[in-house]
């Protein structure tokens, strides 16, 4: 499929008439063609209005037919070949095999999802039988099940141009609760989004689905995104991004006059504790292991550990000597986009500036425009306490040391985090005790408490949590990766003495779903 | 316990120095002792501090300790005895026996929270097994489960002193997540309150948990309300009571540097269909029915029935004939407070100004201060299509009855309204049909579909859903009655790689909980 530089109106391509937006090739600074014309807040309520008119049946939607839908928007993807593997590696400067790796994910996200449709858990039936028996009231037929909460506003992230975008698992987890989707492209790989999202659109159309469905625009945050999220049809929003985009959408939710949900990921620094024991036993193996997550991608993900909390001493020091050789070693690597680079140079400009932070090191100088060098800081417990600026997210790769005179002050640093993604522990035996008193800050501060890894690699599966109390996410009930996302884009509806006739299928007195439902507060086996 | 008109901050009774709130007996305008003298912000600031203390240790007690905690709970409201009946009778207008029936709903629900507690499905427990061989990498071993979000501010409703108030709902579904409680009593009952927290306060002593589990405070909406909401270590809020008050609460969460959710039932006038076939058959009947329901406690529910929408014609004048026939019959009734009582006249006032509105019929005058005479008014479908005032919630039995000329009018109001607590269906065989095109549309509009009863009367059970979109609630992902409630107060936190040694009870391998957890996507028995 060549590319159009069109916006996508459920089936129907549409050239946009705003400002171009035109994808780089940062490697070289290059423009791409096509051109995207940005779209209107005509295009916007067009798309939303199609949605809108696809939602009561696509949310009642069997789940079979659901899940075959899924499966068609991964095959169609695959379908692509390698004009989709190109145009993401020339786009965003990633290496081919991690294009093609993402890729894979995407896809099986997409299949997982389809599994997760089947299985029909989310669904969450519940029944209490009717007693009409029952003194001094009867008690009625009361049946509750999870229903989609309408067409879903899906913002495409730059760092994962396709997991976390046009088929990414907000769109993914949307689709596989019932709710249609209204992405708008990341102006960053629009070339990729469009690919993408023909296959999505061809795979709707294969299933047979009404085409409002999906469908895919492009423009200006402030005209399209804001117009998106503001229209009354649209009634939740996913967005992987920056922390000032993310607010901007949250409050431009909570200002409609029907505030909706918003679940945006946005910050976080992924705190790693290096315990005693572990520090001393392998200081140099640790070093090695961070710096690899750290560098990993440029640094360009939202679990990279920006930030190193330990106790200070011998052990500590052969540690950030050896990272300090690990990141001196390494080679610059492109990142994404220009804004992302002028951004991060900014972010280590400013810890260099500091008079609290000492910078320990850099990696190598790289050739040609957008080339980030890893960059390794130190400060003490103390100033990090002091100062808020210290903890603020510098999105590549990027991380600061804090040292602590003892277990108190580790505990202080802990307490003082804001909201992260993760929090890593590395530990030995001997340790144990040291990590459990931490557990429960830590419990309180992150999605996902690590032992012994890295932060960066986020699994796609059923306990994964990606997400955590603010602000790396706008809402911290949920996960943005793995089969439990699907329970955002839900609510609960009863039926009360409802006739069997009018019952949807999951609540259905014979079950013809065969749910395992909770029957009068036991489970059905 | 004799009354004391103090604060309760943790197990110490502390007087305010605000401005004294007095009950007042609404059936004679007298104000009654003690005085309730109101809280400050540095008495919030000690409530918030003691509930954060508590939470770390509260969270973690085991299943069988949280359930004895809420039975504990219920029984010391139980020893209360007719000190509580006669205080709340007094302080609400409410009939003797419907206090005494909210008591036994009240100590029911704690109990019923207790079986949730302890069958420990909300832990949601998912475990993804390690896949140390698998190719290109190898899996980790990841385990989901769900932690208390934190503190919980509850401010306690007018209209159920004790269900929906300091030991309510809220407090309860919070509690059994394993969330320390901040309640902010409801001016109207501040002694029944101040019984009721004395009885939760010796629950936390008889059951040795930490004193921050539980405070009661009075005071201001806008001096103690906003200040609770403000705490940085408050975590999430619920309320009931009036959509202002419920905005001005969700407005303070979102300012707050850490947004917080808000779960406030604010605002619903919960639709009744009367289809043609069941209209026509019992017109009459249907009307018993409808008052009966409307006039219940002064029509001062949520789910009181504030608006009939039916095809105009023989049928519905006969409904509409006979429904003012039962309503002039209808005796007067107390309301709760003067405040709520002048908010009915003010908005039964409004519709009577209203040239699109007829008033047909009022009940009967009473004697004494704050008597509600219900109220029953007529319109026709486009002007209330055109008038958003036609749809506004009046609180008490008031009800308007919007005649349609065809189906397709019936379904334009339902497309047209508001989010909804309830939307009720009373229909015959031959409606079948007709209700099954009208269900998609209510299905997003009303959290609770009902056919052939009357939406009064709240269930506490599994399958209830007491919420609905916009403006019912601040948050259509919930309910804020029955077991699914707890829901509320949770958010997953993912374990990568943990040893047992430090794993929670319900994520270790050996499965001492015994829980029917997810593992590798194939649910236990």
């Amino acid at each position: 499929m060549p590319l159009t530089g069109n916006l996508l109106i459920g089936q129907r391509p549409v050239t946009g008439s705003r400002d171009a937006i035109r994808a780089i090739d940062p490697t070289t600074g290059q423009t791409l063609e096509p051109a995207y014309l940005g779209g209107t807040g005509e295009h916007v309520a067009q798309a939303c209005a199609l949605a809108w008119a696809a939602f009561d049946a696509y949310r009642e939607t069997s789940l079979e037919q659901r899940a075959e839908f899924l499966e068609a928007i991964a095959t169609q993807i695959e379908a692509l070949g390698d004009a989709l593997i190109d145009r993401a590696v020339i786009e965003t400067g990633l290496p081919k095999a991690r294009i093609q790796g993402e890729r894979g994910r995407t896809c099986t996200q997409l299949r997982t999802f389809a599994r997760t449709v089947r299985a029909g858990e989310w669904l969450d039936v519940r029944i209490d039988s009717a007693l009409p028996e029952r003194q001094p009231l009867p008690r009625a037929d009361l049946r509750q099940r999870q229903v989609a909460l309408g067409p879903v506003a899906v913002f495409g992230a730059s760092n994962f141009p396709l997991a976390f975008s046009v088929a990414g698992g907000d769109t993914a987890s949307a689709l596989a609760a019932g709710c249609p989707v209204v992405v708008k492209a990341h102006s960053a790989h629009p070339g990729t989004s469009e690919l993408v999202g023909q296959a999505v659109a061809q795979a709707v159309k294969q299933c047979g689905l009404p085409e409002g469905v999906f469908s895919l625009l492009y423009g200006s945050g402030r005209e399209v995104g804001i117009a998106l999220v503001s229209d009354p049809r649209i009634k939740a929003v996913g967005f992987t991004g920056s922390r000032s985009g993310g607010m901007a959408l949250c409050q431009a939710a909570q200002a409609r006059p029907e505030p909706i949900p918003v679940y945006a990921e946005m910050s976080s620094i992924n705190p790693v504790f290096l315990f005693d024991a572990a520090l001393q036993a392998r200081a140099e193996a640790l070093a090695q292991g961070f710096v690899a997550s750290l560098t990993q991608g440029a640094g360009q993900f939202c679990t990279n550990p920006g930030l190193v909390i330990a106790r200070q001493g011998p052990a500590l020091q052969r540690f950030i000597t050896a990272a300090a050789g690990y990141v001196q070693q390494g080679a610059a690597q492109t990142m994404l986009t220009p804004g992302i680079f002028s951004a991060y140079q900014a972010g280590i400009a400013a810890l260099a500036d500091n008079p609290h932070a000492q910078a320990i090191t850099s990696g190598q100088a790289g050739q040609g425009p957008n080339q980030c060098q890893a960059q390794l800081f130190v400060t003490q417990a103390e100033a990090f306490l002091a100062d808020p600026a210290l903890q603020a997210e510098v999105f590549g790769a990027a991380s600061l040391v804090v040292a602590c005179t003892d277990d108190e002050q580790v505990r202080q640093v802990a307490e003082h985090l804001e909201g992260q993604l993760t929090a890593t522990l590395q530990l030995d035996e001997a340790d144990i005790d040291s990590a459990r008193a931490l557990l429960p800050t830590l419990e309180r501060k992150a999605g996902r408490i690590l032992v012994n890894g890295w932060p960066t690699g986020v699994e796609v599966c059923d306990a994964m949590v990606h997400g955590g109390p603010f602000p790396a996410t706008s809402d911290a009930r949920t996960t943005s990766v793995g089969t439990a996302a699907i329970l955002r884009f839900l609510r609960p509806v009863c039926y009360q003495d409802v006739p069997d006739a009018l019952l949807p299928q999951a609540l259905k007195h014979g079950n013809p779903l065969q749910l395992r439902r909770l029957l009068d507060g036991k489970r059905e086996d």
